[in-house]
């Protein structure tokens, strides 16, 4: 473990496509989706306890959040909860991390990671960082971790990689953000792309350089904190300055503008869990095909179906084929699965029928 | 009100058929099955606030239950609860209720009805009820409220009714158990039978007499406690002897014996709410005939459906017919309705599964 290396979890999402698991008050990363015991952001933490001691892990995430992070990861302390006091999406969260972690640690290399991906091959993924991390602390780069495809997904970003400038690490020679089939087909057959999975590595310093060329608004905002991070004062001065920050992700910000940008290709058993249907994915079935998360079930008559029940709860279900039965908390899903796509529609009926209370 | 009328609900059983609202530990009878807000014993108790006081009101049932007829009726004592030690049908808890009853006030005259059955149109009930206790103060006679068939139903049982006797008192010429199909169709359609819906009207005294004709050992049983009841003594009297009794229901034990047996014909919109099917057919239905028993629910391309959701809880629903869906505390049920005569199959399931806890 490199003393300088750190990793900056985001956090701050809400995953609402799985509604009714993920709420306004409790979102995806703090849900238990795989029935482990263990919440997303949890497993996420976890991850990266061989790369680097605990207080090295800093969670980006709205204020909002900041007690549930820690009920979630009771090893970390107040410090290491780094709030947004608005949603601005990643750039300025990540700008924002930068200039914090090189304040602390002028030679601080860093992962940034989002909070509520699976990825199941935990000794590749440990692999893979440590050769990104070896490459950034000796130069001036990010690296982006470019996932395996194993489907034409068009929801995804795909990362065209070039020549190899140092063993597993290659250049990028082009993002492309969520293709058509088509093209997401024909690029899949090159064999030369990969998915962008937002699992980026880099020194906080030259962060701040990219953001100073690509993103100087942003640069700017936070650069006039210099002096406040990780002080008294650092609260107020973000409270006040970051909701006037620009809000674009760093994709647009810095990646697809920057040149040092390289991917290490790494099949991780990768899945960013974007909806329940990923969830029926990923999971393990039963004979008949039946995933079934959490609670126990007594089944009969039904196949292909995602089951997710509270601890504690049985479900007693004949005759069903397709269905996704969700029960959390106050609210009851049973919905076909392959209409999964609705779920926005859906919170919206429910928000109209009965208010914000089930949200 | 007449003084001397009283009234015995018995609230002893469980209604296994309609688990998961019924458990053992909290009977359907505790249960707001028509989500009004007030368990069916509750209903049933105020519907005979109108002939009686409250405190000449005795819920007959199990030990085990004694609290929680005391919460679904604040207005009662301990001294209004009869418990019955071991379960031993409806003859002996009858002749224990009749020689409380006598001792109290030898001119007793009182109606016994289950706490579980449902009853739309009040007035009548009423009626026939004054009707049957004006009789039954004057004659050594039981009079059985009769209901108007509305189908041929091979689970009730039968009364074949005579020649009227006073007014609207007719004569039983004979009771039929549980027919097969054809017997119940040929039955209605001579139109001289009623439904046997366990509500029973008679004296004391003059119960007290047909157990010693009919039923002497039942009879000799609670005899031998003759001066114990109503007093201190009569507990442990009850607790040792009680459970020595035959058991038998009262329909075998007096009602198909004894000559003084009458009936007053009533159409009272009842239903003994035996199954989930018929807490379906009694209920309100949307357009397209789903029943939404509690909570709220957000319906779509579903139909024919009985959905019943805990107080606070929502659903949403698409794509499923025939089913019912009930959430009832740590069992989900989602199972087509038509199956519903698989219950007692289904929790014999659950239980060799997971145990007890859940039933």
């Amino acid at each position: 473990m490199d003393q300088h290396t750190y990793v900056a979890i985001l956090a701050g999402g809400v995953g609402s496509r799985f509604w009714p698991g993920s709420r306004e008050a409790r979102p995806k990363q703090f849900l238990d989706m795989l029935g482990t015991g263990k919440s997303l952001l949890r497993l996420t933490f976890e991850r990266f306890l061989p790369l680097c001691p605990a207080e090295n892990i800093f969670i980006v995430t709205n204020e909002a959040y900041h007690d549930l992070v820690l009920e979630h990861l009771p090893e970390l302390t107040t410090e290491n909860v780094i709030c947004e006091p608005s949603r601005n999406n990643t750039a300025p969260c990540i700008a924002y991390t930068a200039f914090k972690l090189a304040a602390l640690d002028p030679q601080a290399n860093f992962v940034v990671a989002p909070a509520d991906h699976i990825i199941l091959k935990q000794d590749v993924f440990v692999e893979t960082l440590q050769k990104a991390l070896a490459f950034t602390a000796e130069n001036d780069a990010i690296v982006t971790v470019g996932l395996q495809p194993t489907r034409p997904d068009t929801g995804y970003g795909y990362i065209h990689f070039g020549e190899s400038v140092n063993g597993d690490v290659r250049k990028v020679q082009r993002f492309t953000e969520k293709p058509n089939l088509q093209t997401a087909i024909e690029m899949i057959d090159t064999g030369e792309y990969l998915w962008n999975g937002g699992i980026f590595v880099w020194r906080a310093e030259y962060v701040k350089q990219a953001f100073e060329t690509f993103a100087p608004s942003i640069y700017n905002l936070f650069q006039a904190g210099e002096g406040l991070y990780n002080t008294p004062d650092e609260a107020e001065f973000i409270a006040n300055e970051y909701p006037k920050s620009e809000s674009i992700s760093v994709d647009y910000a810095i990646l697809e503008r920057a040149d040092a940008v390289y991917t290490i290709p790494a099949d991780l058993g990768w899945s960013d869990l974007g909806t329940w249907a990923s969830l029926y994915e990923e999971s393990e079935k039963d004979l008949n095909a039946n995933a079934l998360i959490g609670g126990k079930v007594l089944l009969s008559e039904s196949d292909h179906n995602l089951i997710r029940m509270p601890h504690g709860k049985i479900a007693v279900i004949r005759g069903i084929q397709n269905f996704m039965v969700i029960d959390e908390g106050d609210v009851l899903l049973i919905y076909p699965k392959d209409k999964e796509q609705e779920i926005k529609q859906v919170t919206a009926q429910v928000k109209s029928a009965f208010g914000d209370t089930y949200l």
